[in-house]
Formats: structure tokens, C-alpha cells, sequence
């Protein structure tokens, strides 16, 4: 079984067998993470650069962990600290590192289409660790093992993305995995970070009632608000958005089944989830993270040219 | 023989026996970095973070190459450009980055007793590599190492520490280590900086007179001044400083006997030691880093289950 | 065959043996990196530590992958974040990283000279990765090499170094290089930035008609404007300094013959280079790059103790 692809952009560009493949091959190398050697060999002679134009820690630790773990050599290229501050093209700071005989590059940035433009101009096969508010895969892959570990299969499940759908690039790569593989996708959240619009464009549901959507899930994946990006005037406090869109111990307790809880992190704690729903057993999220090892693992081992 | 810990907090925390074992493992494995192989595989398959919430050149760079000798994998993980920037609290960082099977954690961080809180909530093994004005044990444990290394033993050796005792985490450890051992510890610094009740406290001799302490001592281990931290209202200035509690040749000859002369680095050359007594015979400053990188090896490779 | 210097603090001192055996074995290892398994043992139990007191990306990066693809471990250091940022001296930082037992150094300072004076006191090997406006011999290593490479021989090529030569470290290693080996410079630039007094001191040609110059040139080395240091008041704007010494696609097809374009990167595009130049079929810019690891991967290993 092969890729449709030679790079990881986006899921929009996945066919169900990619996703099934990586999926299954994450599988593979979580079992291999539950052994005492925890090391493989499969990319030795492969260098990955880790260039990340975006700050970023457990994704950028998530990815040097998967590459060491498949002895990758690793160079790390943060923006600050380099030729970017001299005024160079992302084409020819990549196009540099790439002369030096790398083999594949794990890129952030935050425009959008970034790691798109790179890949019509470089040979070495990309991985977009996150372009702007277009899509984040590796994380919507992760959170589809994660799901999938837990509940059996993608299809049929149901699945409430809540929070600021709008300007989220993992809700975007979370709806277009699990459309794809046939989970049922309710997205959350005040009207002016969940338009109407997203029903047609996207094939889910839009629902502005916290409980309701709740109430119909299996899984509720909460995002993350961005502190720091979000204009505030969108929601007058984080208190009045915590009152109508965060997830309280008593709300959880209210529903009529056991929901998974799922974040991709950083949380922030009494706003989208207060800390005792976090904590409490029906959250995976400290799994998710776990899992992203696994699941960067298969990414950057099927994008290599070892597994032929 | 075994650790009666899991973790280094602190010196304050260990026995005579802890301590013993920590320094005469040290002593082994500096016999390895004398090879022309430094390497050895102890930790092969054992996964480090070095997590530092501070600043630090040599402390980073020893315990990295601590951990490179001992064959571990590392994951460096600084402040700036973090979750943290982004809000996220300590327990939920390390918690994320444990979750992608890391095995030990290196923890430097300006707050007194962060090492000691996360240790009560995560499953791996912490080596506190500084926290706040608290503790800094394994800078106590290769001046432990270099004193006996010298001396023979700590068991009744005179040890003056002089400088800033108040703020000093370098000043606590020494302290705890040494009065454990049998050494016998005076304090020497400006009052403003060496309360009276240290005595009390803490078991050493306070003595405000520098040429007193060490024509006393057999060792002098003279702290850093922290300009970038200290409140320059409690000694007029730094020459004056430098004339009550520095350390001259013209000093250093004075003395009855050769003492050794220490530091923690970095010095304040003209501040706390002149530069002709920081470069002489009697300095081992330099022997103190070389000792660090052993020392810490030793601590690693303990506080992993690799030695049993 | 051996070097006549410990250390790479400049062209200016060496051999015209000194850098033939540096080109022959960069070409050796060249076709190293040719290969699938691109890693050699020969640096394995070697330490080296990368001291970078200035920004680079390119030049870290090529070091770095220089040094793993030997084998060797390695330790990064830059300048903020440290104990510089203590006032720690040069010297002191220095000394305490070898006292950690490592074996070289790889440095970049702005202050002309630093490497010179560090060699004077320590015993570890020393490399020159650029300090201040006097050399960056592996880039003149690297520069000689890729002319060679296309030319068959330095010896009486024609060589035309282009832009602000008065502060260019780059400009001075070729200067030497190509002198020592018997390739004829010319180098050309605004008379602010290309003092005539050049000729006598450094035995090259200077013209200031940029035309003439590339009509008589075999090989055109492009220098960076430093857009980030540069002197604004020194030419009245980038488009006039692009007007009469910029390389557009129109000027380099007015001339009689195919010349070499090279520059050390990043290219200012638009400003020195026109795009269209840059990545025309003339330039070999991306082999400089490629060189660059093969050539640091040599002047390592000479500089090591491995190769007797």
C-alpha cells in the first residue's frame, strides 16, 4: 500500500486509504513505543530540518522526539536567530538548507499556504507542522487515532468540535479528516466564531447550544482560545465565554452518557474547560499528546523513501 | 547500594549515605572522561528533557553533556518560545512532554520549591538543576566532589563561604551538604548579606571579618555577586565590596597557609576575586566544571532505573 | 601531508600546502555525501562545541551537519540566553566549556580578532566561523572550492569579488585565498565601499566600472549589502546601488562570454542580484552551499587529532 502523496500539506488533499495508512502505521509504532527500546532504525541516513517560523512547544518537541526515535539526524531552525531576520525568501532559506543534502523538512509558519508554495518549488518531501488558520495535519491525524483508539472506528462516530472554529486550522484539519471517514461532525460555539455558512461549505452541523451538542456526541474536542490572537471584542469576557462555551464538572455530569474529552493544548484552564473536566477520566488529552509520537512517527516514516 | 530517593531535590533531603554514593559513583565516571571513549551506553534508551524556566550557560551545557556520555536522548526545552508564553501552567507543560514517554526531567526555575510540586504530581525522576534562592544540589555536590578530591575527605575539613549567603542557592546546598558530612562550615559577607541567624539555623559559624575566615579555613569558596540581581542599596558599591569581602594576591599571601580558592562561576573578576587569584595554583575552579559533567553523570544514571 | 597550523583562524596564514590538502579532502568528502549512508565514524568520541556570539543561520546549520555527519557530538551556544549576558569574559566562557572535556571550537564573534586571542590561551582547536570584518576562511575555503570545481584550477582564473569590500570578511579570506593560489582579482564596488589604497595592500586590481569588470572576469563573487550594518549616508539609496552594481539578466547577456555567478548568501534579490540572475543557469550560489558541509566536514577533520 503507498500514498497518494508525497507530501503532508493539508488533510483537504488525503484520499481514505492515506488516512487509513497512516493511521494504521501510527498503530505500528505506538507498540513500539511501549517497549523498553523505544528506538528504531528506520531513518538513519535521513536528516529532517524542524524549521519553525511560529513558536510552538510540544509540537516541535512531539516531532524531534518522533525523529530520534526513528534515528533521524535533526537540525532545528527557529525564524528568530537567522537569515529571516536579514530580510532572506522562505524559497531561499529552504533552498539553502536543502543544498546542504536534507532530506525532509517539518515546517511551521503562519501564512497560509506556506508549506504549499515550498512544496511546487524544493524536491524533499514537507510535513506542514501548522500554515496560518489553514490546517494543522498532524494534529488532525493524531486526534483521529486518538479517537479511534478509544471508540473502535471514525464512522458513525459522533463528534462536537467546540470553540473558535473560524480560526482554527486544527478544527479545519479535524473536519476534513473525520467528514472523510465518515464520522458525523457538530461544530460549537458563539455565532461570531462559528458562522452559518460552515454547514454548507464543510458538510457539518452548526449548533449554537453547548448542552445540546453535548448531549449528542461521543466525542467533544475542545479547542483551544487564543489568548493572544483573539480580538476580544468578539466575546465580551473570557467569563461570559466560559459561562456559555466551557465545559464545567456539572455540565459534564449533567449529560446522558460518558463523552471522551478531548483539547490539543495548550489548555487554558477555566476558560474552554475548567481543570476538574481536564483531569477526570474522560479526558485523553494527555493521550493525544502521547499518540502525536506515534502518529509523527508514521508520517515522517512513509514520507521517507525507506518504506519502499 | 541504594538512593533512599527517587528524586534530587535537594541536598537538604538526602542521607550520608546518598551523598556518599552520588560522590564515589562520580568518581567512576570521571575515570571514564578520562579515556580517550568518553562515551558510555548507561542511559541508552533513557529520554532527558532539560527544562529551563532561567538562564544558564554552564549548567545547561554540563548536564547535556552528561546526558550525551551517558548515551540518553535530549530534548532542550527553554522558556521563551513556549506554551508558557502562551499561559500554559508548569504541572500541564511537563505533564505534555512526560506524555511522549520522557524519562527524566532537568529542571531549573526561578521559583523556590517548583521542582519539590512537580514531583508530587508526575511519575519521573527530577533533578532540581536550581530553583529559586532554594537549592542548587548538584553544584553542592561537585564542590562536595572537588573538596574531597583535594582534601582526601569532608569529615572535619574547615570550609569558608564567602559572599552573598542570604540569596545563594550555591550557599544553602554546600551548607546542607557539608554539615552533613562532618566539614566544618563558616560564613563570611557583609551583615546586610550573612544575617546572625544563620548560625542558629544552619549549624556554621557566621564571621564578619574576611582575613579571620581564612587564615580559618581550609577552603574558601567564594560565591558570585549577582549584579543582575541584587539590590545595590545594601553595599554602597561594588569597589567597596571588593574591598572588604574581595579576595588579592596581596591577600591570598598574607594567609598562613595555601588554601584552596572556588567559585561557582561565572566570576565577577575585580568584584569578588581578582583575576590573579582566579587564574593561580591555588584556584580549581576550572577542575569544579570538569567535575560537574562527572558529578552529573552520576546523578543521571542513579536516579534512572538503569542501575539495578 | 600535514597542516602547518592547530587551529583555522584565517586564510591569512596559511600554506599554499595548508590549503591544498583542505581542498583534496573536501573533494573526498564530497563524494562521501554523494552516497545513500552519508555519515563517517571519523569524528565519533569527539566533542565541539559551536560558540556563536553573532547570528547565522546558513553557516551554523552547515557546521552542524558538518560535525554530525563525522560523528561527532555536539554542543550549541549562542550568546544570549548565557553567561555573557553576566558579563562573563570570553575567556572565562571559553575555558569553562573545555574544562567539560571538549575537544573544539567553532566560533563566530563579532570582535575581529576574538579567535586569535582565544587560541593564544587555550589548547583546544580553533575555527574561524567570521569574526568581525577580518576573515571567514571557510567561506573562502568553500568559495575556492566551488570555483575549482568548475574551473579545473585557481591558477590564473579570473576572479571579480563585487560589492563592499571594506567590510566584508568574506571578500578578505577569498582576497588571500586567491592570491596565495595564483587566480587574479579584481575587485569592484562604489569608491566609499572600495578604497583604491586595496591594490597595493592586498595585491588585486580594483575597477570601479562594474561592465568592464564582468567582461574581463571568468568567475563574478557577489557580495552581500548588509542591509542590517550598512551605513545608509554611503550610497544615496539600494535602487541607485542596484542601478550601478546590481547584476540584472540584460547586463550578463552583454557579455562576451558565460561568467560564474556566486554569492555567500542571503542574497538581498533586487538589490546586488537580480532574481532571474540568481537562479539562472550561471549561478552555482546553491552548490557554494552544498560545498560548504564537505568543506567544514574537512577543515574538522584536519583539525582533529583523528586523522594521524
Amino acid at each position: 500500500m503507498k500514498l497518494s502523496t508525497k507530501h503532508l500539506l493539508g488533510i483537504k488533499d488525503l484520499t481514505k486509504g492515506d488516512i487509513s495508512l497512516f493511521l494504521d502505521t501510527a498503530a505500528q509504532f505506538k507498540e513500539v513505543l511501549q517497549r523498553p527500546v523505544k528506538k528504531v532504525p528506520s531513518l538513519r541516513d535521513v536528516t529532517i530540518v524542524n524549521l519553525f517560523y511560529e513558536n510552538s512547544t510540544r509540537t516541535r518537541i512531539s516531532f524531534e522526539l518522533a525523529e530520534k526515535r526513528l534515528s533521524a539526524d535533526t537540525i532545528n531552525f527557529t525564524a528568530s536567530g537567522s537569515s529571516v531576520s536579514k530580510g532572506e525568501t522562505l524559497l531561499d532559506t529552504v533552498n539553502n538548507i536543502l543544498s546542504m543534502k536534507v532530506d525532509m523538512v517539518v515546517m511551521r509558519h503562519s501564512a497560509t499556504g506556506a508549506p504549499h508554495f515550498l512544496s511546487q518549488h524544493i524536491p524533499a518531501a514537507i510535513v506542514n507542522a501548522g500554515d496560518g488558520i489553514n490546517e494543522h495535519p498532524t494534529q488532525g491525524l493524531l486526534d483521529a487515532f486518538s479517537i479511534r483508539e478509544k471508540t473502535g472506528t471514525l464512522n458513525g462516530t459522533k463528534v462536537a468540535i467546540i470553540g473558535d472554529i473560524m480560526h482554527s486550522r486544527v478544527a479545519m484539519s479535524n473536519i476534513y479528516l473525520l467528514t472523510k471517514m465518515g464520522a458525523k461532525v457538530t461544530v460549537c460555539g458563539p455565532p461570531t466564531l462559528v458562522p452559518k455558512y460552515i454547514e454548507e461549505a464543510f458538510g457539518v452541523t452548526v449548533n449554537y447550544n453547548l448542552q445540546e451538542t453535548l448531549n449528542w456526541c461521543d466525542v467533544a474536542n475542545v479547542l483551544r482560545i487564543q489568548l493572544e490572537r483573539q480580538n476580544q471584542v468578539l466575546f465580551s469576557s473570557l467569563r461570559e465565554y466560559n459561562l456559555s462555551y466551557g465545559i464545567s464538572r456539572k455540565l459534564l455530569e449533567s449529560l446522558k452518557k460518558d463523552i471522551l474529552i478531548m483539547h490539543p493544548g495548550p489548555i487554558n484552564r477555566g476558560v474552554e474547560l475548567d481543570s476538574d473536566v481536564a483531569d477526570s477520566g474522560q479526558s485523553i488529552i494527555l493521550q493525544q499528546v502521547e499518540n502525536g509520537v506515534a502518529v509523527r512517527m508514521a508520517v515522517l516514516y512513509l514520507l521517507s523513501n525507506k518504506n519502499q
